[in-house]
């Protein structure tokens, strides 16, 4: 790191806020991705201020800085691929607001997201786009990557409830966008051009959150089916059935065996297994949408059908779906997360697929992910120690978002492109909405300082 | 108009799609706003490659678009006010696709509001963002204007609900945006860019929506406050109750009193009336939710708290709100029907800023809305033939926005910038954000041909 330029970041934010120890470096070179690259130097901003003073400085050198929040993101867009700085700004963590008579919430983007539902449970409420790493995500994060989660399907994605941001942009101006109001149609969307944006736009600094009251009552259930055929047939027919599930997953065979081969939940080793929770503000609400559920389960040739009758019961029928991840991701060395979504109608297509994409690479994938939206997780198992696996994996993935798009599905539902998809995004995306999408960049960052080589962005 | 651009129009859409005939070119002069100008010829497209071969040839020749759904807009948008061609696409009319199982709609923007609802209605399903126009009002401007409705509090506006779009750009290319899919996270989000621009950006051609189960069962109640105090205290105890009313609308003073004096409803003259919908897949939950508004209403000292107790009751209570547009329509020749929107908690100070402005200015101001997302309706009647009342509703106009503005909230809720919103931009948005607002419309339509002059965004 040039001298000048660390002194320079040091009249910043401080000595003990600037490094560009080895250590550190390694530390901030990854996230959840395979994919890594070392920093120059790592910062951690406190202010607003500080964020658009770095800003300027960099853009005026003409140096990378890739905005960093907990590192959870599966799809390398906190990794500085091209060196430069990373700005941590897990140390603007504070909840500015909770006000519950305006149903918002406004916070820096270092709050954790579980310290955000925390203080919502107070009052009986909550945000509901929930990552599987919110112990550990920050909003800032969630704001970048649009977030989705398990509710998805009857919630929506963190897009759909971020009223206006704060945002530095990448010649350090600061920019207010949206609204402190539930609804507000006033100039262009700039807000929800920014969520999804990955840090490649601006620097979110405060988020201003719209913010639901939790429902009280659940209602769980659960079904195995012999046939993907018959698992399809039941996610179509609870479309049809008139109501929203607050969760529907699926758990497809190779998700089934591999939970068993690594617990003791033993498991039916079926082609699919559904999960669906319901919710309501009182039991009847919730009931009334389950027994809709197991009604459409019934119909569909299954092998099992359980309803859980206590809290305990649900808990047991939560056990294979909660394990998924973790048990996946412990069975080879190395795993990539997929997050390929297709229309629900497509399901069984999709899976269908995967199995035939895992054979023809003879590669294992194990599937699991959220039926009620179309967002499938197939996890691929390979040794990353060893080039021909790497190389299947490879093979396998590419194939895999092919298959996204012969479906009519998007190559990422929740996870993001970051460097792990750019590749990809001309089999999704018109030669004019990635025209328009580049000159987007463009404008908002002339000199290609801000987290670049993300998103296929450059020309 | 130019003999031979017409000649290239009629080459697009033949001779029976294009005129420049006086008559024709008066209605396409205004829409339900009171500004209004001629444009230079109409053109009926039916296709989107029409669109594109328009877009391309206006370029070209540099003359301005307008694309035009029903008029129904309150701001302008669809005014023609640098002339040029009005854009009709209220024969693009076709429903495209219904997919329950992928809980999807296909439309093309001439689609009205009512007629989507019916072919929904068959399945069970809904498309939540209703605006009070519905049954003229298309789609394609429901997207332009991001659309809200009477639900928003608990189901969002339009822009909640698209997934994805078919857009042609000013410069004739046509561009698809986001996916079938219920989540996507691929590239910026261009699709809610494109939402609530006004037909400033591109010509939307293409419309997916996700849509809704209908909920079938609902509740009402009614409340009358003989203090705005009480009313917005209650309307702050509903926030913390810990549900989400479907509908929560407030009649203020004037609003009451004209109603009164233009039918034979009998209403208590009291400050506010407030009237909850709940609704839910149970009556147990419709109930459950309409008791908790019952309770905050009767410990916030309410004149007289009601309770449906059938449909017909619901019917009785929904009447004064149903007539208060048409009735303060009539009241005097003309009539400026705002939409400022503040947080929840400082609706008490909205309408007792609005009976501040209606004195100072001695026009009148009745105002009703929707209290549940703090989008009010200050509907301010004036003589539009009496330069002097003119001048007065004027001045009033620029109060309340500079009110909404005080009070933390925004110009529009739901009917847009347009002309009419557009001088008073710079309030509600800082240099930075108009700065790129102003520099997307000029990265979209360089040549400033499509609807130009709206939302102040010109250099």
């Amino acid at each position: 790191m040039d001298e000048k330029m660390k002194q320079a970041l040091i009249d910043i934010v401080g000595e003990a806020n600037v490094t560009d120890e080895l250590i550190d470096l390694v530390s901030y070179s990854y996230d959840s991705s395979e994919i890594s690259h070392r920093p120059d130097c790592a910062v951690w901003a406190e202010t607003t201020a500080q964020v658009a003073d770095i800003m300027k400085l960099a853009n005026k050198m003409k140096i990378p800085v890739v905005p960093r929040g907990a590192g959870t993101g599966l799809s390398a867009m906190a990794v500085p691929v091209k060196g430069g700085i990373v700005l941590d700004l897990c140390r603007m963590n504070r909840i500015i607001k909770v006000s519950i008579e305006d149903r918002m919430a406004v916070v820096q983007p270092g709050v954790v997201y579980a310290d955000l539902e925390k203080a919502l449970a107070k009052d009986g409420f909550f945000f509901p786009p929930d990552p599987g790493s919110g112990k550990s995500a920050t909003l800032g994060g969630n704001v970048a990557t649009n977030a989705g989660g398990i509710k998805g399907a009857k919630y929506g994605t963190t897009r759909d409830y971020v009223l206006g941001l704060e945002v530095v942009l990448p010649d350090g101006r600061i920019m207010r966008t949206g609204s402190n109001c539930m609804k507000s149609v006033s100039g262009y969307d700039l807000t929800r051009l920014i969520v999804g944006s990955e840090g490649t736009l601006g620097i979110v600094t405060e988020i201003i959150f719209k913010i639901n009251p939790k429902p009280t009552k659940t209602a769980t259930a659960m079904a195995t089916f012999d046939s993907l055929e018959d698992a399809g047939r039941a996610v179509t027919a609870i479309m049809y059935s008139g109501i929203i599930p607050s969760v529907l997953e699926i758990l497809g065979r190779e998700c089934l065996q591999a939970i068993n081969q690594n617990t003791d939940l033993n498991l039916p080793e079926v082609d699919a297994m559904l999960l669906a929770e319901t919710d309501g503000y009182t039991q009847a609400e919730a009931d009334f949408q389950i027994e809709k559920i197991i009604a459409v389960f019934k119909n569909n040739t299954p092998r099992e059908v359980k309803q859980a009758q206590s809290a305990a019961e649900a808990v047991d029928l939560w056990k294979a779906r909660k394990s998924a991840y973790a048990v996946l991701a412990r069975i080879k060395s190395h795993f990539m997360l997929e997050d390929v979504t297709v229309p629900m109608g497509r399901i069984a297509d999709l899976l269908k697929g995967v199995a035939a994409i895992s054979e023809k690479h003879a590669i294992q994938i194990a599937t699991f992910g959220h039926a009620g939206d179309g967002n499938l997780h197939p996890q691929i198992l390979y040794d990353g120690y060893d080039p021909d696996q790497v190389g299947r994996m490879e093979a396998a993935t590419a194939d895999l978002f092919q298959l996204a798009i012969d479906l009519e599905g998007t190559l990422t539902g929740e996870h993001g492109i970051g460097l792990a998809k750019a590749p990809f995004m001309h089999l999704e995306h018109d030669e004019v909405a990635m025209d328009i999408m580049r000159r987007t960049k463009q404008m908002f960052d002339p000199n290609n300082i801000l987290n670049p080589g993300k998103m296929a962005l450059e020309v």
